[in-house]
């Protein structure tokens, strides 16, 4: 079948990627996804299975080439309050470039969740879980340096951040504008400093 | 016309509400509203319009009934920050009782944004900007009376409560257990605490 030489499943993953992360899961047809894919229906279903099945899939991937990739990096600087500052940093810079925006996949996957199954809830939960990981450690590594208040409770804190993150990402689809986008990264910031 | 005399507009709103809050936008089908609100296809049409103008009624009536009545409530208490602490401790005791997960239907469309048209984005960043408002109205009534840091930037740290409001209410759709909600809540009193 000379057609599927063409095609690549890592591809043909991202460019579904595209369509869920803008639209949603719900609002996602099978016709926006053979439209934004480029390939036929047969194929789709052939190569992916469900709408669902490609949904996951794309979520897995959208994960680990943005959210972990990030976290990973993140994680090797020593000041635990550099990495942090550098995260808030990088989330405003994104908010800024976000022209269409799309904010994240896996904050919108996570407003949406009360319609997707246990096997999504436990994806997001585990990518929001290791967010509250990441912030936790660094925050530690932060208070054995110094470079962050050692009254302040490590796993509050961290679950807090997280929180930031999330407001900020979808505040930043449109309910806010630029300014107030970078008072939040700010503000972040400032619950982890010296009063 | 003897059915329309038991069709009470506001009525029929409500139940709109429900079906939006919790399939959002763009995944709800007329067939999702007509079964929700138990009128029939041509009824809602003559009473509603379209799904846009039904969806506008509906997101204006819910912020009405729930966020306008809240913020018009607690910026009655000479307090600001106690009045902060009963926001925070009401959306925790939400997050508790609402076992459906439906959220916010405010936070909900501010991510749902960008598949709206102008008149929808200004109304959530209307509502946002009230809340901000709220917030830092409250924190200045808090510092004069010593209740909050006098320290603290009251605009910049109301935008971050603001995040914080967003953030819980998207986590708490099933991203989060009640444990990481409740830690949220303590946090964002956390910021307008002495150290």
């Amino acid at each position: 079948m000379p057609w599927e030489k063409t095609f690549d499943l890592d591809e043909a993953t991202d460019k579904a990627i595209r369509v869920f992360w803008t639209k949603g899961y719900e609002a996602t047809s099978m016709s926006d996804l053979v439209k934004g894919m480029g390939i036929n229906k047969g194929s789709l279903y052939n190569a992916f299975g469900s709408k669902k099945e490609l949904f996951d899939r794309a979520l897995l991937r959208y994960d680990q080439k943005n959210r972990q990739r990030a976290i990973a990096q993140l994680s090797e600087i020593p000041d635990g309050r550099e990495a942090i500052v550098m995260l808030f940093d990088g989330l405003v810079a994104e908010a800024e470039a976000d022209t269409d925006r799309k904010g994240c996949m896996l904050v919108n996957t996570a407003l949406e969740l009360p319609l997707h199954g246990e096997d999504v809830r436990e994806m997001v939960a585990s990518a929001l879980g290791e967010l509250v990981t990441f912030f936790r450690q660094s925050i530690e590594k932060g208070q054995k340096l110094g470079t962050i208040p050692r009254t302040l409770d490590p796993d509050e804190t961290a679950k807090s951040l997280v929180a930031s993150v999330v407001g900020l990402r979808v505040l930043a689809r449109g309910a806010f504008d630029l300014g107030g986008i970078r008072a939040i990264g700010n503000s972040a910031i400032g619950m982890i400093s010296e009063p």
